[in-house]
């Protein structure tokens, strides 16, 4: 009998829910809008139950979820959340229902740390053994694959809230973070870019300054992870990165940054090569929940 | 028979080599000076042969180096020193002479790699997954473990060459990093020190803003690593932590900086845990290349 898994992307605006043979064979698929944690959780089981009663048992689930999240294996909180902002989903326990349900080991993840995992191993990052993933969106994070596996440490990274130094011509508004001000998701996230510019970057005119200063940001951000972890490669992916301007402006002030320091990091062609867009687009997320149920199931 | 392991903590002014079983059994040291590589590493071959004439073969070698280093083992100049600033020593080749005369495997790493393997496996980081060592002396660099092995991935890290915010109070001079100028090597290294304040810190007198502004820069390094790789803990060791007053200064700007975002990193209780001094003190470079040695072996 063939293996089946059940994945999960959970985000603040839809749960995405596959049952999978592995990361290129995905036999069903449903979204689910994010509401109450009863009601969306509720919705996803009954998706898996009934394409389990069809095909079959499953044999581990993975979820790639927003976070904080609580992703400590030895934690009696592991799979909830923790303090997120997102309303009435704050202590929401992930993976207890599922794996009551379905009697199978459920392994969760951070998003970006399973887009992380599904670049490096399926992705824009093939290969390589040490890769950064970093999502632009309303917020910023970013995840770290080490030999094949996402770093958890205390926590999770959370490489959105360092702080950057202000553009010349972006020092009138403090940035949107409530903790940081100027980190770089305070700056440069969609949700700082909408506050600052009335519009997300699709939205304003051609030849706006927006892309070259959120790419401004972005490249402070990137030459501190070349500076910090060596990677091999890194991943920007998310809906900001979405408009063309931003990932050359990035590049160029990474490698303004680096100053041609690093014999791996030189402009541009060694920059183009080690910061690059996602290899699966906006399927990174569903893919990692999708190889964190393989690894469970090991 | 017992295992013998060479270890060499290769340093800009000299270089410690043991004769070793384990990290906790030291045979036989001694200390060459740094001048030529040929004199240097014709010095610690003899001391290595001398002691192996009476003990028996060695096992493996490890070496823990200053950098910037080739640590792909995959790369035809494994073990070459690349482009040092160290006159005479950019593309010396520190594993070949050592292979070719003792016939046994030859490891290499920085020597804050090795570090922070070191505190890892022995020292204040004991039982944690997630490890970065920081050392401030001369120059700034860092190194991370993550489950019991070194983080290489393009080259290896670089943190010392991040970029931070000017001190309100050290806003004149520009940093001493030739090629960045303000990062924080070019800000809180013993070099920066001495050029902006013509002194050590230990030859500074009690109550010298120094301290503070040193511990200002550093603390920015401490919660960019902490945003960045969510370790256990966090090892700052070098001469420049000797001075009392410079890892308060450090802890305290981390928490102002990451503001109670972080259940893990709040003052003061919880950043105390998370941000130590060295618990291998000086020892932690030679005790990493030990490791590294042991490492070879298996």
């Amino acid at each position: 009998m063939s293996v089946l898994l059940g994945a999960i992307e959970a985000g603040g605006t839809k749960f995405v829910c596959v049952v999978a043979r592995d990361a290129a064979t995905i036999l069903a698929e449903r979204r689910v809008a994010t509401t109450t944690p009863a009601a969306t959780l509720g919705a996803v089981e009954d998706f898996f139950a009934t394409v389990s009663s069809e095909m079959g048992a499953l044999s581990a689930i993975g979820i790639a979820s927003f976070g904080p999240l609580d992703i400590r294996r030895s934690s009696p909180t592991y799979g909830h959340l923790l303090a997120t902002p997102k309303p009435g989903w704050a202590n929401a326990d992930l993976a207890a229902r599922f794996a009551t349900r379905f009697a199978c080991p459920v392994v969760l993840d951070t998003d970006v740390n399973a887009a992380a995992l599904a670049e490096a191993l399926h992705g824009a990052a093939r290969g390589c053994g040490v890769v950064v993933y970093v999502t632009v969106g309303t917020g910023i994070g970013g995840g770290i694959v080490v030999r094949g596996r996402a770093v958890h440490g205390a926590l999770h990274p959370e490489m959105g809230h360092i702080r950057v130094l202000r553009h010349e011509r972006d020092r009138e508004r403090s940035g949107v973070c409530a903790f940081h001000g100027d980190c770089i998701e305070g700056l440069a996230s969609g949700g700082a870019i909408r506050a600052r510019y009335g519009a997300p970057l699709d939205r304003l005119p051609a030849g706006h300054e927006a892309p070259e200063i959120v790419g401004y940001y972005l490249g402070q951000l990137a030459a501190t992870i070349v500076l910090m972890i060596s990677p091999e490669r890194i991943v920007f992916g998310g809906g900001v990165m979405n408009n063309d301007r931003v990932l050359p402006e990035l590049r160029s002030t990474a490698a303004r940054l680096l100053n041609g320091y690093l014999p791996f990091a030189k402009w541009p062609s060694s920059l183009d090569e080690l910061i690059v867009g996602p290899g699966l687009g906006e399927r990174s997320g569903i893919v990692g929940a999708i190889t964190l149920a393989e690894a469970a199931r090991i």
